[in-house]
């Protein structure tokens, strides 16, 4: 090796340590303080390995579905969490992340930088199976979250149950057999008020 | 599926939450606050990806070290976390880790219980060459973060350089090119103080 090589490598671990301050909507489950982007990506990576029986479709290469997981959002250091229902910055939301990628993967040596980004890319464009599977498990860990803390995102951002099922349109193709749990909780939660009926 | 299994599987992903709130010895690099074990757990999964190419060794199954990282601190969630420098601590770790592995994986359904206290068993007895990368990513983070933090645990444990050279033996064995960087830090921060030269 390089030094330089191991020291663009460094200059990456010590930047994505910035995950462990970008906050999100979601609670942790106890309730006392928002997640951060470290910890959900920990917490989907994990539920990518505990979930795999789930997945429909059985070519899914699992630990590849994982490494999405753990680094899908990185971009968002220089870019913010985007609310999954903030329909004016979901507008913005393409342009400010393909900047962030092009200055965050830049730290890395050339190749491997690239080789990231792709996997970023193949995670943000929801069309291969691993993709999929990845982004049905970030979209089902912060169902849990709300589901756990009576439903503290969904009343913050007065979401609609059509809301809630168009994002979690993924869960139901990608993993099916959850589905019957994803719906129990959508009716129950608007039954009590916490997502819209509309 | 049965739905009962499910259910155990949604027990075990909602109790991990808990790791969010197990907080350890290290600063997070701003040194605003202290990391906790699912940032650090997602930390050196994404090392372990970024650092494959320094793996001595190369039949490590990379992923699944990966998958060794995500879940080695589990058991922590009862034990708490044991300062890598606290001789009484660690006197009694393993005794205290062994009962919490009995209590967590006891939530998932059987199999997968045991699969995957096996593997944090593989993990903490650092024998298989793939246990040993997942260590020797294990150790390098903290380093890293003390590293960027003058020192901060290494001056609170008031810790000698024998000390963290015999804890960052694992990371010279299994990624010997990254040994330099490693040795050029203790060397630095024994001149300045941080480290105690004895």
């Amino acid at each position: 090796m390089t030094d330089d090589r191991f020291e663009k490598q460094l200059r990456f671990i010590v930047e994505i340590d910035k995950m462990k301050n970008i906050f999100r909507k979601t609670l942790i489950i106890d309730g006392t303080r928002r997640e951060n982007d470290a910890e959900h990506s920990w917490h989907i990576a994990v539920m990518a390995i505990l979930l795999s029986e789930y997945c429909k479709d059985k070519s899914v290469d699992v630990m590849r579905a994982v490494k999405m997981a753990l680094v899908h959002d990185l971009i968002e250091i220089y870019a913010g969490d985007t609310f999954a229902y903030d329909e004016a910055g979901n507008s913005t939301k393409e342009e400010r992340e393909r900047d962030a990628a092009d200055r965050l993967y830049a730290l890395l040596p050339q190749e491997q930088g690239a080789e990231l980004r792709a996997l970023w890319e193949e995670f943000d464009a929801e069309i291969t199976p691993d993709a999929r599977y990845a982004a049905a498990m970030d979209h089902l860990q912060p169902f849990i979250h709300n589901y756990m803390t009576d439903g503290h995102t969904w009343r913050e951002g007065k979401v609609t149950a059509a809301q809630v099922c168009k994002r979690m349109e993924i869960v139901r193709t990608e993993t099916p057999e959850l589905w019957g749990f994803v719906e129990r909780v959508i009716e129950e939660y608007t039954k009590n008020g916490c997502i819209i009926a509309e």
